[in-house]
């Protein structure tokens, strides 16, 4: 039996050009709209860990340069309040001095993404590292502010006293210092988010 | 001029059946192997919320009930602690309450990624719940650890006594409900990475 190969007729090598134009274009289309939405989640991803950096940097310097003296001495002791004074002020610097070096070294990363929007091993990586600096940095605002909270109250059961009555501007700074860490911590939870959408959305 | 239709040759209808197979069978491996593996991420993640919600369950109730009665009154006052006459305790008590009602009302959402692996609208919704919690978990847990440790170390500083030497079981039982809860806070981190992999190995 002889097997004879038809040859394209006019009408079907159009259809077929057609059909790759068409599929082309989408693709065109796909890789223009996904990648699209990834890179502008990247981009807000690195704004908003320079954002962070800023929020744990200025906590950790806030807090670390901190000290009030007060105006009276008697013969032994001159009353002066250091952020080292308080073992949780201590971990506070420290915690917020990591994870602002962290998000500096993660920068690059960050910028990898928007380069290269299908990389998800790095993302993955991302999120898990992210996860555990936003919870070393919660766990030192959090046990800076009950510290704070004690302060500026005292506790009558445990007969703690307020000492913020003495050390006034010392334990406004303090305070004030802990808003660039929670700050930092909701901005995590944020990248955190990103992530895990710019994973959903690679190769729709 | 006459186009005719050519009649599909033996040999082509063979190489199309045998493209359609062979496509079939690699999609049909994909889908065994991949899913395969989110499916195994979904069970870890349905067996790491079950002891998360032992690890902060636990906490709550060790907390909120332990309390020592000294055994010697005064005129006026029965030396007693309560979990409640510590603002940080009762917060940790709430908190730990809060996320051990997420992770039961989570689990259906597992249990929903063991049935169905391409599911990532839920498991972008988990990542960011998940880093919520963890964030209201470690922050309850670490504000009831600084009390604990000024508690057992006091502070010269702040003229803060250690009222452990005093309340001995009952700072006992304290220190001990925080292992729940920093347990609990470590396999968040585990889910958010599983729920990262998860993500990023749909469809590929």
């Amino acid at each position: 039996m002889h097997i004879e190969r038809p040859k394209q007729t006019p009408s079907q090598s159009f259809q077929k050009k057609m059909k790759a134009t068409m599929s082309e274009s989408s693709e065109l289309k796909s890789s223009k709209t996904k990648p699209g939405v990834n890179r502008g989640l990247s981009i807000l991803d690195f704004i908003l860990r320079l954002a962070a950096i800023v929020g744990t940097l200025g906590s950790a310097i806030a807090m670390g340069t901190t000290n009030q003296t007060l105006p009276f001495v008697t013969q032994f002791i001159q009353f002066r309040a250091e952020y080292n004074d308080i073992p949780m002020f201590t971990f506070f610097v420290v915690a917020n001095a990591i994870v602002s070096g962290y998000l500096v070294l993660s920068l690059p990363f960050s910028i990898f993404h928007i380069l290269r929007n299908r990389a998800h091993g790095t993302r993955v990586l991302l999120v898990f590292l992210d996860g555990g600096m936003m919870a070393l940095l919660t766990s030192g605002a959090s046990a800076a502010a009950a510290i704070v909270y004690l302060a500026h109250k005292g506790n009558a059961k445990t007969n703690w006293l307020a000492v913020c009555q003495q050390f006034n501007s010392f334990c406004e700074r303090i305070s004030g210092s802990l808003i660039g860490s929670f700050a930092a911590i909701i901005l995590f939870l944020v990248m955190i988010f990103l992530s895990g959408v710019a994973l959903s959305h690679r190769r729709r």
